[in-house]
């Protein structure tokens, strides 16, 4: 079992903590030579669109608060990983991305894009899948376990009499039929495509032939085949002064195609990135790897999640934090009840609960920036809670709108001001 | 007042009448030399797509149908107009197609293209209008009437930073700022665009902004400035062996997309093509206009309108035949009140309602296909009622789902069956 936190203790109880036996050089995260701090028991996920930066553009307080989080070596103080929902472009892109935007060496393994939590779904991982999404989708998805993967490219290029919007593409002559295609057995909807019309018939007319799109027309197979989607984002943030459209606008061009067409509600086996629940797990086990990999002998006992958006980042830190709740309840129940082996809450958008219950984490506390999409203005409201309320709910349809998920615990004008504000709570400096 | 149709008279009451000082060449529908035929009381309107072609390739049923529908010049015996709902390409160029399908001289006035009605807006005429579609949209839009267009392209160049989806498209510098773009007064949407992301969010960009997409983001305007539609159809048959997307999908896409933004339906202003009521109108219209171009001197008392997709050719010649009915019966209401002045019955989607109201078209019947979007295996149902109730709404949201305006007059297998059912209800050879 792990080292538990001291719930009950000062925040800052820790600080300036001495450990033994370190000393020289270290890694990310190392103590600067001749300053031993205590080691951190709070860590940050940190949001990067509309938190870090807008588009091509670092946001300066995003600067300002990493200078705060690095010591004098210019190595992170407390673990941090970067949660984003962008996911059409590879890990290791998006963290020297980060390591030029930011000023620090961010490693691939700090960086969770959408997707990343496919790497759970090992049952997928050996059916033929068509992929969609742009940039490297293709390289994404063997990346995170899947052997056998298609794209809509392949499809097109098989059955070219299926994508016909584009007058211009059409075919000039009539093609050979292609009849060894291999069935497709799942679709994982990665990020949103370009084109979207070709993208949307093809994965619809591969939903609507249980996977052969070369088939004649035949009855609605229901359920369908299995969808996964990452990146439930409706709008994010970018350099205009309005929201651009995300993923999560795919999904409802791809949700309200298959319903007026067949009269039935696509259905997702899961919903991966922000504000899923699975994310965050993985948040967590990336965040317990940075402490391991420093030696940090203080366990984590809190998280701050920092996001622009509240309907991915605030909804989604909320949902962890209740789940974190209610982890901590059923525990508390089984030791009343005597039980030995305990397990954790069971979540639909959880493919493996764990069975070696390994709590420590306590809390996952949300932050809303607004540089973002959030009041984007940076115009601080005089009443935080009356801000973050929503009228109009712009969240995926399967998520339940409630309203105190969209609550954040702090409105703050930019991501320097949410690391004062973490630094102040942890009595850190 | 035209010349009254003798509801009661066997339809084939004039059938080989010899009309006086009728002799020498003639142009479309005239009469081969030698033989006199009475003049037509019945009229065709023909579906193009599934109907008479299927993609790029002529049905050969369709070849066979205009054999008996011309005379030995070649020239069409009975007034047609091929109605349909395709709109990205010019009149001329669909007559000149058809010409080549068919083998006899279309003339473009025998097209009715989904947006042609447009002519009938005035009021938008002189507006500062966004067009959305591909093919030669703007000189479409110009064709119809509208002097002052803005495409997706302009709306584009002037705010580059707007359409972020394709990455690859993003602009690499960030752009000057654009102050001098006109405001956009209404939105036109001639057909399904390419790139549909990009024409998705500039649409939206519009709407929300009032048609200035380069302000920043404000409170939603609504109602929001107008929008026009041509052409619901949601599938069309094409060669592959199922049903390709149309803009009805596109504006499935658009409306879902404004109210989960906006939490609010969007308007349309109008929605043209078919099944909507002024399509018919202007259909009417035309063929009155070839009778009296071809000096026929009978009018024309019955339509049959043929066509392969229950919600846009079954649907709208149903909805088309109640409106005449209701016509009649306020004509006949209005004599017996013993009014002078007789107003035709009113319609969202007939924007200007004959005041001096010349009827003498009785009916419009439905002719279902089965080359095309409905049953096109070919397959003929045992029970053609039971085949014409589709359990999945494939019309516009703003359409009613009445089931009995899905139910065709007739079903039959292909346009030639139609034709020979025609002339035998018509006792016409």
């Amino acid at each position: 079992m792990a080292v538990r936190c001291l719930r009950s203790a000062g925040r800052g109880a820790l600080r300036r903590w001495r450990p033994a036996g370190l000393s020289g050089p270290m890694g990310l995260g190392g103590v600067a030579p001749g300053v031993a701090e205590a080691p951190p028991t709070f860590g940050f996920l940190f949001d990067i669109d509309g938190v870090l930066v807008r588009g091509r553009y670092v946001i300066p307080a995003a600067q300002e608060a990493f200078r705060k989080l690095v010591d004098s070596d210019g190595q992170l103080r407390v673990p941090v990983v970067f949660v984003t929902n962008a996911g059409n472009c590879l890990q290791h892109v998006k963290a020297q991305e980060l390591s030029d935007a930011l000023g620090l060496e961010v490693s691939p393994e700090q960086v969770i894009l959408s997707h990343s939590p496919l790497r759970l779904f090992r049952q997928f991982h050996e059916k033929c899948v068509l992929v969609s999404g742009q940039g490297p989708v293709e390289e994404n998805a063997r990346n995170v376990g899947f052997q056998n993967v298609v794209t809509i490219q392949d499809v097109r290029k098989a059955f070219p009499l299926l994508d016909m919007v584009d007058q211009s593409r059409r075919p000039k002559e009539l093609p050979p039929l292609t009849t060894d295609f291999p069935t497709i057995e799942g679709v994982i909807l990665f990020g949103e495509p370009v084109r979207w019309e070709t993208s949307l018939q093809l994965i619809i007319d591969i939903l609507l032939s249980n996977g052969n799109p070369g088939t004649e027309l035949a009855a609605v197979p229901y359920p369908h085949i299995p969808v996964l989607a990452c990146n439930m984002d409706l709008l994010w943030m970018a350099e205009a002064k309005r929201p651009r459209f995300g993923h999560g606008t795919f999904l409802v061009c791809l949700e309200n195609i298959y319903k007026k067409i067949t009269g039935k509600e696509l259905k997702y086996e899961a919903l991966i990135g922000k504000p899923s629940i699975v994310t965050y797990q993985y948040a967590e086990y990336l965040i317990k790897q940075q402490v391991e990999r420093q030696g940090w002998s203080s366990p984590i006992c809190r998280l701050y999640a920092v996001g622009d958006n509240p309907m991915s980042d605030i909804y989604g830190a909320n949902s962890y934090n209740n789940y974190l709740k209610a982890a901590w309840q059923a525990r508390a129940q089984a030791k009343v009840n005597g039980s030995e082996e305990v397990t954790g809450p069971h979540s639909a958008e959880s493919p493996q609960p764990r069975k070696d219950w390994d709590v420590t984490l306590e809390s996952c506390k949300s932050i809303l920036v607004c540089t973002g999409v959030y009041n984007h203005h940076g115009n601080m409201p005089a009443d935080p809670q009356d801000s973050v309320v929503e009228t109009v709910f712009h969240g995926h349809r399967d998520f339940c709108f409630d309203p105190s998920l969209l609550e954040a615990s702090s409105v703050v004008r930019d991501v320097n001001e949410a690391v004062e504000l973490v630094f102040e709570k942890e009595n850190w400096s």
